[in-house]
């Protein structure tokens, strides 16, 4: 890496964001922040405006803001995405708010650094072709992705199997009733990732497990029938991939997402980074891994049917996915009600093939309100 | 692969010789079997010759074959390690018989498969540097080293660790008491690999591993500091390599040394073959890891110490070894004699360092004859 990338942040003081500016900040010879961008967290936005000195700020609401320093330039996010002097796009945002800027990246032909997992699932079709016709590199953040994207590297072939892995959540051997009576607070603490809320509660639920099949679909180009999801508690083994001479490559380490934004924004190359931490053998250890049970879990089962189906399909999931995981968070319903909730509105759904970003913002408007009413009316 | 690769089989009647010609029958528009070379076993050697229809074959006494159809031609193993109509050596002889066509292929800059353990241990540093100055290419056989060689495939970067894993043969937490008592026939009773004699033998002592450290330190220029073992009873990870990131990749397959011989040949591609096992993850797994013990198998010790001696060294273990594992198959010696055998050889060596090949084999040699008074002289 001769000279240095200039980099935006989308999403700036969300935890995947802030890592990133951890990341950034051990390697000033390599990166620089020349965009930063945020949604409500303003005060920290104003400490990372004061650290880094972007060229570049982006504010959900303008109006509420200290940061009036005359030497920054405000910018939509698109025109942050797609700006000439930004090399690198992180794009850290959570939900659908991160489909525009993404796209608006891809056109632009940017290293997409793509932590954003509604993008992939609901318009996958479209930012991949996006890419491939303006030359963008799409480069997963997600650890599962990382994984597979590193253990590619090199690789002239395709995988003939992409094996998922996943840490199963908190309740991964509950009974179902055991299952009803879960909380949001202890389905708050994930045994080995720290993340987000609505991501900690898809983890649980293996929704999010279900997201990322489709994102590796999209991203690896590789049919749903060749994708498969294990069960995996130490969440030492990220993810696995299969050739088409039997051979298994697997990438570990220590969950930290720090490793999988350094890659995206190193890759090629690798650079030396002692805080990141090293995998201790000095002590015996055991990596078990067994298949997902989709009865316990039908989250998962949903997903990955929604993804077959495409379409409007997993815009409508997505959709209907975050309002019901917003009800549980606030106790109106029980943890096994997530997928009682997604279910009718994926079954209701008349859907578009090929849909355009606003048919699949349309679809996910619609599962929203067809979500609401079956709560206030109890009748699940 | 657009044309089809000239292969010479070395040790074609042997395990791994065996195997070889078996994937290279089930790529007749991939590869050629051109040479053939065996020593004893001349009736399989006869019934291989009869199926590949070689142009080269070598036998180590002519005098002993019905060989005799005029449409092939007799070569030494340098004559046909070197010769300009084979592309690739596949190098399966084991023991020391393999240093000299070995050093032919390198010489002769051709693509070596490199499953003689016995040349890189006692002369790495001629055959690497041989190799590099004439364009050869060693690609290992070894489970273990073609895994790290799979694991840098398309890493720009040297690895900061590699680590080795070994099943810990079938006597791995035996008691000192109890691995007095072993016998050849349980020591010859490997629970995952099917392997020759003496290299089942050096795999219950660890001796093995001890070989592939400095096997690994030669073919990846790695410091021996940063070379590590881990027990890994189920011998599905063959092998693992941590990067500066720490990131660590592994390869994974059921042990099946078709698999390494393969990708020896078809490197960088993969190819497509059905007969070779996939790993079955419908059934849960569990892989476990330790570290070795040096104190109740001191032959991994000893092996790792000598090749951080280098010069000669590495050279005595081999021929101390051996002549051990003889005796102790023949019923002379206990399994725990094989270490105490080598130790006192190692200690009264006079070593050279940057050795020739004559002064190699004549450490070889010196060695043998130090080991066997020990034997008969009984003052062990």
């Amino acid at each position: 890496m001769g000279n240095i990338k200039r980099v935006a942040v989308l999403g700036s003081t969300g935890s995947i964001g802030r890592q990133t500016l951890e990341v950034i900040n051990a390697f000033p010879h390599h990166f620089r922040i020349i965009g930063l961008a945020a949604g409500k967290n303003l005060d920290l936005l104003a400490e990372q405006v004061n650290q880094f000195k972007p060229r570049f700020v982006h504010l959900q609401d303008k109006s509420q803001t200290r940061l009036t320093n005359a030497e920054y330039e405000f910018l939509s996010l698109e025109e942050m995405a797609s700006h000439p002097e930004i090399d690198i796009v992180v794009m850290a945002t959570s939900g659908k708010w991160g489909l525009h800027p993404t796209l608006a990246a891809v056109k632009a032909g940017k290293r997409l650094a793509l932590a954003n997992k509604e993008s992939l699932v609901m318009a996958g079709e479209i930012i991949v072709s996006e890419a491939k016709r303006n030359g963008a590199q799409i480069i997963p953040i997600d650890s599962e992705h990382s994984a597979i994207w590193q253990c590619l590297k090199g690789e002239t072939q395709k995988p003939t199997q992409i094996i998922l892995t996943a840490s199963g959540g908190p309740f991964y051997h509950y009974s179902q009733a055991k299952l009803n009576k879960v909380t949001a607070e202890q389905a708050l603490k994930h045994p080995s990732w720290r993340m987000g809320r609505k991501v900690t509660i898809d983890s649980a639920t293996l929704m999010n497990k279900g997201l990322e099949v489709i994102e590796a679909h999209w991203l690896f180009d590789i049919p749903f029938d060749n994708i498969n999801v294990l069960i995996h508690p130490q969440s030492i083994v990220h993810s696995m991939v299969e050739f088409s001479d039997g051979s298994v490559k697997a990438q570990l380490s220590y969950p930290d997402m720090r490793l999988p934004i350094q890659y995206a924004l190193s890759y090629p190359e690798r650079l030396p980074n002692p805080q990141l931490p090293r995998l201790n053998w000095e002590t015996s250890k055991d990596l078990s891994f067994e298949p997902p049970d989709l009865d316990t879990f039908p989250c998962l089962k949903l997903a990955i049917e929604a993804g077959r189906r495409g379409g409007t399909y997993p815009a409508v999931l997505c959709g209907a996915d975050e309002v019901a995981v917003e009800l549980f968070l606030s106790g109106r319903i029980k943890f096994t009600d997530i997928a009682r909730l997604i279910t009718p509105a994926l079954e209701a759904h008349q859907a578009t093939s090929h849909p355009t970003v606003e048919e699949i913002l349309a679809a996910d408007s619609w599962a929203r309100e067809k979500v609401m009413p079956l709560v206030s009316g109890d009748n699940r």
